[in-house]
């Protein structure tokens, strides 16, 4: 059996389900597709797919079933109605969801025979079926190289490990790279705007830089994982006195200063701690515990 | 007159004015120096620099003087001395301050005769001299470009724009970069450790993330300009309920939720103002304006 010849389910046909499912039959594989309120599937059928009259029904259609819907608890009623038999089937679960529920629902799933993998979706539903949709899966590495081929055809898939969670912990993570980036861009710009800089203009500088820190994440990585913090680039404290230079030069303007001063709570933090003569990275340690409600 | 027999003055020998110093003298540059505490001045000496009597004697032993000393005041006290005659002289401030005392110090300054250039140093002393230390200029571009390769002897360098005050403002709008990178990798850091995964094991995500959001920015940007935000890729209310999952996760997991609860502090107030059905570049409304104390 070539790639292309595998067949393939899709539970759930909002946006995201739609794209998923058509990128499935644009790549070639016979795609059986089951929504709630089955006119949702109208356009895929007049491009080839077959709806089942039923989630049980779209499940016995093939070896893999993939599932996205509003949410978990609708995955478990879903996939825990009478007509569904889940043994020996693989079922990857690309719902939007926290850590604990994808391992929930692993536990739930592997009781009653399924091959289970979660995933999230990092990426828009225009985006599914190119390379630039990174889709994150975790659980047996074994069942995702299975139907790594398959997977393929949505964009660009990785397996994280075996831990049911981490898609979730990892998409999460992303998220919050994705808009400190953006309010950092933010932040620039309105400050160079109130001296007639085009957002145009900054914005190279931001990316440059951008790229330029992100570099030093491996490094700085090896502290965290080492737990010690020498300051072979520079102390805490001469980063928690620029940032008050940053706050100044923000209130100064008349922009908000709300982002530079959380970083300065933080790094003040550390500083009482102890941790002034320290790399930046020592601030790991308040980033691992709850801090302020 | 070749480029490395241009004579270059510096003025201020903390740990960064000798690192200036050291890097014209490795390029070649004849090199005066000067400190208020001139045993500063030793390992320079006997490395070729020479050593002036008063600021007004190092200012006047060419047609270049850098200055980087304490703060702005400084930078006052020390160019209004009754020896300094700043009339035919460029100077370029690489002291740290803000946009105001910039643009301040460039109207003083040229009201007395000199070429007047502030810049700020985006590295940490041990990397000038290499392509790594990016250091900013501002000021009239005629006098940027004509010391320009010279200026190239202390890492690389580039010129903003004419208004003196650019300079301070891209080196705190690029720090607010640099920190919220690092924060946001902090953050991601913290909730993987909770499910075992080293911190130089999620480290190249963070990397890849934080460079593909990089590559979003001069988009972005276009929008911030037009002043028009069409949701393209995803509406802000999307954003602001990933948000929650984002915050719900962070405080399950029993780490530091304060940045993206002010992440999303700030889309709901954007949403609140009606721009949920738009683009995340529309809150360079929130940031623009001053926010909460």
């Amino acid at each position: 059996m070539t790639t292309t010849d595998t067949p393939v389910s899709v539970l759930g046909l909002g946006l995201m389900g739609q794209a998923l499912a058509a990128a499935f039959l644009r790549a070639g594989h016979p795609t059986t597709v089951w929504n709630r309120t089955a006119a949702k599937a109208g356009d895929l059928v007049a491009d080839g797919a077959r709806l089942a009259p039923s989630a049980g029904a779209a499940i016995a259609a093939g070896p893999l079933t993939i599932v996205c819907v509003t949410d978990y608890p609708a995955v478990r009623e879903l996939l825990g109605a009478s007509d569904v038999e889940l043994s020996g089937r693989t079922v990857i679960n690309l719902t939007s969801g926290d850590s604990a529920q994808a391992r929930e629902t692993a536990h739930w799933a592997e009781k009653r025979g399924a091959r289970y993998l979660d995933g999230a979706i990092m990426a828009v539903p225009p985006a599914i079926g190119t390379a630039d949709a990174l889709i994150l899966h975790s659980g047996p590495r074994a069942d995702f190289e299975a139907h790594e081929a398959t997977l393929a055809a949505l964009g660009t898939v990785t397996h994280l490990g075996e831990d049911h969670g981490l898609a979730s912990l990892y998409d999460v993570a992303g998220l919050a790279m994705m808009w400190s980036v953006l309010n950092a861009w933010l932040q620039g710009t309105a400050m160079l705007r109130t001296a007639g800089v085009d957002a145009v203009t900054y914005a190279p500088f931001a990316r440059q830089l951008a790229m330029g820190v992100a570099d030093w994440l491996p490094g700085y990585a090896e502290q965290v994982d080492a737990g010690s913090f020498p300051a072979e680039v520079s102390a805490l404290e001469t980063d928690a006195r620029a940032m008050t230079h940053l706050i100044e030069e923000a209130e100064a303007l008349g922009v908000n200063a709300e982002l530079p001063r959380l970083f300065k709570v933080m790094a003040d933090r550390a500083i009482a701690a102890g941790h002034g003569g320290e790399q930046y990275p020592v601030l790991i340690e308040e980033f691992s515990r709850p801090g302020k409600e």
